[in-house]
């Protein structure tokens, strides 16, 4: 399996991304990954000599291909697609002349995005990619939110797509049979939400997927659905505010044992409980978040991925290519049926 | 002032409602507020003797209006309206009437939304009402969403009417002066959203409103804006997901706290941040969600509300009233251009 990985794309790149690569060789000694760093040499080595020194050493496992360019994180994807010698969209391209079987990258989600649909092209008879992303769990369930804002304005047909593409996902990289999909709506009846949710309810309830009906935001974290579909303006608003809370969380938590610190010793008997706090909510534990849709395996890690996030979105990549995640998407469309 | 409250709505009626309205007149002894309770009074009698016979005593400030019927929790608010004699319809007309001048309630949110439009009537030039609600906020600052569950499939014209209500509200109820509007989107840029956004983002800029731009999900905690506007079905699956992570997150500290008795000890210190963060979740300290739009203030309890809460929605009821909330809302209407 040869997976790309872009060098230079997020903010904590191109250290972290190195660092995060030796860790998946490091942790995966029996796997048959062989990684494909894009990125500027020179720019590499003098922002981490180190890493990249220890990647050059590990040239069994890691090929790197020089770039030129870099996509900026704001910069807009029309005029990231133009930048063909960046680090990502040389990347996108390897994958698609077959020289990569999947594409990693933590840089500008956007960008990505319109590469991917450009250079690697849609899924035969999907109409929309989407982004879809784990969610912290409550329960130790699994809990997948789609879509979190590949898509603006969506129509009922795209979600029963995303649905579809989603259970497959979880099914090919989880081992979860027969997902449990959730419509995310304001209310749990039928009747409850607004135009799009009246359709897609009844383009669902038709489907040979294992709908369960609508459920409500509290729902994302519980695990009564796996899959919670949405249109990409609400999920990316959904999900920003999580990250929202969870960083307001932590800096509050630090200001206040600041100001006490006899707190702090409470917080050595109290730490395995914030452990674990910390461990359902860290995204980074997951890997980054699927673009489905595409014909091959395209992983968007978080734009402030360290590298344990990198690692694992290779991980995830890894598996989803292996268990033919696409192909069984390609497969199901062939004899779709959603209306 | 008289302010009509629905004993007999909420999860938690009629006892934490008796109990709410008996601590909001314990703890404001120099107001001029008079209650009007609506409600069974043989149930409220047998179901909470105790508060009942205080509720009686106090007949200086307080009136029970006995009423035959009630509104269900999951009763559908076409069904609900025809229930003229219930304790939340009655309460309504009494307003109406203008027999009290505010109307508080727990009860089903979307039969006070149709009640209130029904019996009381919007504010002229105010197409549809919407649902504001304070959110926690980790800076002091003031956070409002709105519109958070009355309407879906909302038009440009209705965001901006919703963000003049909101600023004139937190004006009102808050003393806050020229508050920030902010859009909910998906990206800083005024051309990220969706169609609704980019309608919606023109039209605030054209109007005499605060307007800062688009915000993103993770700015409604912070104070960027103090008023976040967006489409009721946003709003509504935001608010839910938020009140899921902080229900869920209490619920995990007590069971690991529980597995590890240690962590008991740390407890005892770590209590004064647990403390903090605890009242900066707790929406119930703010006091419902006004209804915007409707001629008379309307306030809707969180249906799980205890006293504390309808203390404090009553004391939200009262300031709108004093402040003159509505006519400011009615003044601003006349003269109000937005497109």
């Amino acid at each position: 399996m040869r997976i790309v990985v872009d060098a230079q794309g997020g903010d904590n790149a191109p250290r972290e991304i190195l660092k995060g690569v030796l860790k998946f060789l490091d942790e995966n000694r029996e796997s048959d990954v062989e990684i494909i760093l894009t990125g500027n040499i020179k720019t590499l080595e003098k922002e981490c000599p180190v890493y990249f020194k220890r990647c050059e050493k590990r040239n069994d496992k890691i090929t790197i291909v020089n770039t030129e360019d870099i996509v900026k994180m704001d910069e807009s994807p029309s005029i990231a697609i133009k930048k063909s010698k960046s680090s990502m969209m040389v990347g996108l391209n390897l994958v698609r002349e077959g020289k990569g079987d999947a594409f990693v990258s933590a840089g500008n989600s956007g960008a990505v995005m319109a590469g991917a649909l450009l250079k690697i092209g849609r899924i035969h008879g999907i109409h929309r990619p989407a982004l879809a992303t784990i969610m912290p769990s409550f329960t130790g369930s699994i809990n997948l939110l789609i879509d979190v804002g590949a898509n603006v304005d969506t129509k009922s047909r795209n979600l029963l797509e995303f649905s579809l593409m989603a259970s497959i996902y979880l099914k090919s990289v989880f081992g979860l049979e027969n997902p449990k999909i959730g419509l995310l709506s304001i209310g749990e009846e039928a009747s409850k939400g607004n135009r799009l949710i009246g359709e897609s309810y009844e383009l669902l309830k038709s489907s040979s997927l294992n709908f369960i009906g609508n459920v409500e935001g509290n729902d994302i974290l519980t695990g009564r659905a796996n899959v919670v579909v949405c249109d990409g303006f609400v999920g990316n608003a959904i999900l920003k505010f999580g990250e929202g809370i969870v960083k307001n969380l932590y800096k509050l938590l630090m200001k206040e044992m600041k100001k006490n610190p006899l707190s702090f010793i409470g917080l050595i008997f109290f730490l395995p409980v914030l452990a674990k706090l910390k461990k359902i909510l860290d995204y980074a534990e997951y890997g980054g978040a699927p673009l489905l849709g595409i014909k091959k395996p395209c992983i968007i890690s978080h734009g402030r991925s360290k590298a344990r996030a990198v690692k694992n979105a290779i991980r995830v990549a890894n598996e989803f290519a292996i268990n033919k995640g696409i192909e069984s998407i390609e497969k199901e469309m062939l004899g779709f049926k959603g209306e």
